[in-house]
């Protein structure tokens, strides 16, 4: 990699596009690195966290859930958005159990990833959890979803046939693998 | 997978919360799959492509972009959006030769990811990219970045060790990886 240059975009200024119930739209003014000026549009948002529930048989947790802004069902991991003050990993044990029902004994934190580095300041948690107990669940007003689970290869299989294309679950995976696979030698 | 219950989600009225000059907010009333009604807030994207241009040397092509959401430089596969009817294949061309400099004679469609499906229409393609010969790069107003390669097991440990967090670019690393193992043998 070549000598760094200085990148950073300077805010001007910033101002509210849109302020819905759960959307914040901003647009900022910036100066770019050559001195222009220019403009950036992009999403708050609280940040998340994704779990990957591995099953003492080997299997994972997953969801299918409906996606309104893209009118489609998608295949998932459990994750849910972090609440005001709320610590991260408090966060992924709270959403598996209202999502899922399961109780994790285990957790160990993957990575972060960000989904949309575009037009979100959005961050996603990853966290393994394991020593998994059925509970009960408890969705929040207005989710739906069904719960069922899929041995690991079968997943990553699904992954290269396109029948999992969530952004958030297929890096989830990806560094749950590479982590049970230097875990188990 | 248990019997598939419909967890649809219906459009009573859609309404506009903001029309940037890049992004357009939506506020959709929704029918619920139990009959009561909710809110759906998103932001309408029109898809985008993310190469990965493997050298013939085996390194990727990568690049350093200073992402303004997450005040942060990223390192990234190349990428961008698609232009209004434009071909998907010749969008990640297009950008390949704007962003790097590269013309690749063999494209090959790995799949696609959706980035945000909480809150954003977003497709994006994946394409592997061979084949690859020096041209001249041209890059959009306001666009900055450094281009740089990396052999492709380096790359699968910055994502690992968190170098690499950016998911459009996992997602690409993840398919590739699985691809080229596949064809490899």
């Amino acid at each position: 990699m070549k000598e760094d240059i200085d990148l950073t975009e300077h805010c001007i200024s910033s101002a509210t596009l849109a302020e819905g119930e759960m959307l914040t739209a901003k647009r900022d003014e910036v100066r770019l690195p050559d001195g222009s000026e220019g403009y950036r549009e992009y999403v708050l948002h609280p940040g998340a966290v994704v779990i990957v529930p591995l099953l003492p048989n080997g299997n994972l947790v997953l969801e299918k859930q409906f996606r309104y802004p893209l009118h489609q069902t998608f295949i998932e991991l459990p994750a849910g958005k972090i609440d005001p003050e709320e610590d991260v990993l408090l966060t992924g044990q709270r959403e598996l159990l209202e999502e899922t029902g399961y109780v994790a004994s285990d957790w160990v934190k993957l990575g972060i990833q960000h989904p949309c580095i575009g037009y979100s300041n959005e961050v996603i948690h990853i966290y393994l959890a394991t020593g998994l107990k059925a509970g009960q669940h408890a969705l929040d007003d207005g989710e739906f979803l069904e719960v069922f689970d899929v041995g690991f290869d079968a997943c990553l299989d699904m992954v290269q046939h396109g029948e999992i294309t969530d952004s958030k679950t297929i890096t989830a995976l990806f560094l749950a693998e590479k982590y049970l696979a230097n875990i188990n030698g």
